[in-house]
């Protein structure tokens, strides 16, 4: 990749901020925990499997900064480092995913230490990373052998490298398949209001020089009914135990059309993006997101001063319109329950 | 109302500046055909029956332009306006009727002095524009009965009053339920790319004291679902013989999730929208506009420089997923191939 989404470094966290692509490419650095609260809020960094790795990244930063007497005393605080952490954006599962994970790993440290338990959350929070890296190039294999050579492939917001540690999830599966010589075009859809699309989406696959054409997510019908769409590929902020997927606001909307079409519709994630817990769709907590997003891009309003605004920024997808589940360990058809508790038990 | 679209004032055309709205309200006076040429083609007047309004009074202006001895050269002249002013966008039949009925007129005024059919083509201009605001009205009469009390309705780009001489289509349809105390509240798709929800449809409703909620196009799913829409009323560019209807790029979506919902979708249309020659939608020719328009908005670039962009600005609803079509001459529902065939021929 010719960038990094999210690395530790130095002691810090290092992000390149999304909300200012594609105009420039900056790198923030981070040493404090609330920071990175609120650079996840602000969406510096977002993407369900980025936002997991921002979170554990986040709680080892916490952990260095308590000051504490006791285990007790830090366990307490760690609490809230985790608390705050976890208030920032409530669709993505990976982030609570993160979340329970470096509570864990931090308890299995608790005999020792205050300062093994921080080294232990660190190198955890590196673990994270890397795994994400691995689990993407492997979603990508499992993903491109149900690409075929010369298709075009429609996706929706940016499940690239942007949205994971690297690689991406559904751009992992068009990388991997455009590795694998299938000669792969993409349509990318802009994706209001935030414009994953054209801002992070068309950026990245420029940089690898893979052929994007960017369209209003309003078009995606009218390439669906010309028959220029091959497949359609999209990632996935929480996939509840049936198989209704939660993602970026008109996933849904693409999967009717790809239905009406006859077109597969695959989602790529990894398995933490899996929540058992939820039985389906309907439990999964859909965020709101502030009306200015909508109401102005760039800061430049684009609507009447008092405009009524709804911004809900996810949508769940029911399972029946997904042909397939992309995930690293393997591609998941039909029944999706029964499959889906196999992974998460695993 | 409380803005004029369109009109005849002291031998010259006013126009609303629609690409100036919902910031700035300003007036523009034409007083030759070339400049109302390219207020159409950009869009300072939109909407197939205001394109037809404009084409109309462009040739009036272009009549008036004309130095000629004989009728001969006048007419070579005119139908040079006429080629002019039909080069300007392709898809909104209005434009080709309108220029049909002004040739219509000319001709049978050529026994006259030059004077005589510069006036008469005047006069046509002034009553195709006081025709449009009446048929719109007969359109919101007739739709209105369709609209049920209390109903939340979904609309896409705008088919206003700002889409014609006034009153609107679809709009219209929505105004006329309010005013029979129906207590509608709208939901407009901003429609991208260029925003006529978010700029045109937010403002006039706004104006008008309608409840109108502005979401992002690829939201009307999600809020379909949920089961927030009633209905969906759009306008119509071009409808063909078996009723297939050109409109505003995303309408197509929008009518695949009405039907997936089983939400009636509704079609509101002058007659002259009608084009029997046309047999079916995939004759009507579909406008693709400057890239600019998706990569930039207001100015502001949302893309990375050089990416390859498609830009289709109309896409075409087949029949079937139109529960009716509601012109000023009533509703057709049904099979529309014969109805719109006796309506087109009246």
């Amino acid at each position: 990749m010719a960038f990094r989404t999210i690395e530790w470094r130095d002691d810090a966290v290092v992000m390149l901020d999304q909300t200012r692509l594609p105009a420039e490419e900056i790198y923030n650095r981070y040493t404090d925990f609330t920071s990175v609260a609120e650079a996840i809020r602000g969406m510096v960094v977002r993407g369900a499997p980025a936002i997991g790795v921002a979170a554990a990244m986040g709680i080892a930063l916490g952990a260095r900064e308590i000051v504490a007497d006791t285990a007790e005393s830090f366990f307490r605080q760690l609490e809230n480092v985790c608390q705050v952490i976890g208030r920032t954006r409530p669709t993505a599962v990976n982030l609570f995913w993160a979340i329970d994970r470096m509570k864990r790993v931090a308890e299995a440290a608790r005999g020792g230490s205050l300062e093994d338990i921080r080294t232990a959350l660190r190198r955890e929070a590196i673990l994270i990373e890397q795994e994400d890296l691995a689990i993407c190039k492997a979603i990508g294999q499992n993903g491109a052998e149900l690409i075929p050579h010369g298709a075009t492939v429609l996706t929706h917001c940016n499940a690239g490298g942007l949205a994971t540690a690297g690689y991406g999830t559904a751009l992992g599966v068009i990388r991997a398949a455009q590795e694998a010589g299938k000669n792969i075009r993409v349509f990318a859809d802009e994706t209001r209001p935030w414009l994953q699309g054209a801002r992070l989406t068309a950026w990245e696959l420029m940089k690898d020089g893979i052929p994007v054409t960017l369209i209003a997510d309003n078009m995606a019908g009218f390439f669906m009914a010309k028959g220029e769409i091959t497949c359609c590929v999209v990632g996935a902020d929480r996939i509840a135990a049936n198989g209704d997927t939660a993602n970026k606001i008109g996933t849904y909307t693409v999967a009717v059309l790809a239905r009406e079409h006859g077109i597969p519709f695959y989602v790529a994630a990894p398995v933490s993006t899996l929540d058992l817990s939820c039985s389906d769709g309907s439990r999964i907590p859909i965020e709101e997101r502030p009306s200015t997003e909508v109401t102005h891009i760039r800061g430049l309003p684009i609507a009447p001063e008092g405009i009524g605004v709804r911004n809900p920024s996810f949508d769940v997808t029911p399972a029946r319109y997904i042909t397939a589940i992309i995930t690293e360990k393997g591609v998941v058809r039909g029944d999706f329950s029964s499959q889906l508790a196999a992974l998460g038990g695993a």
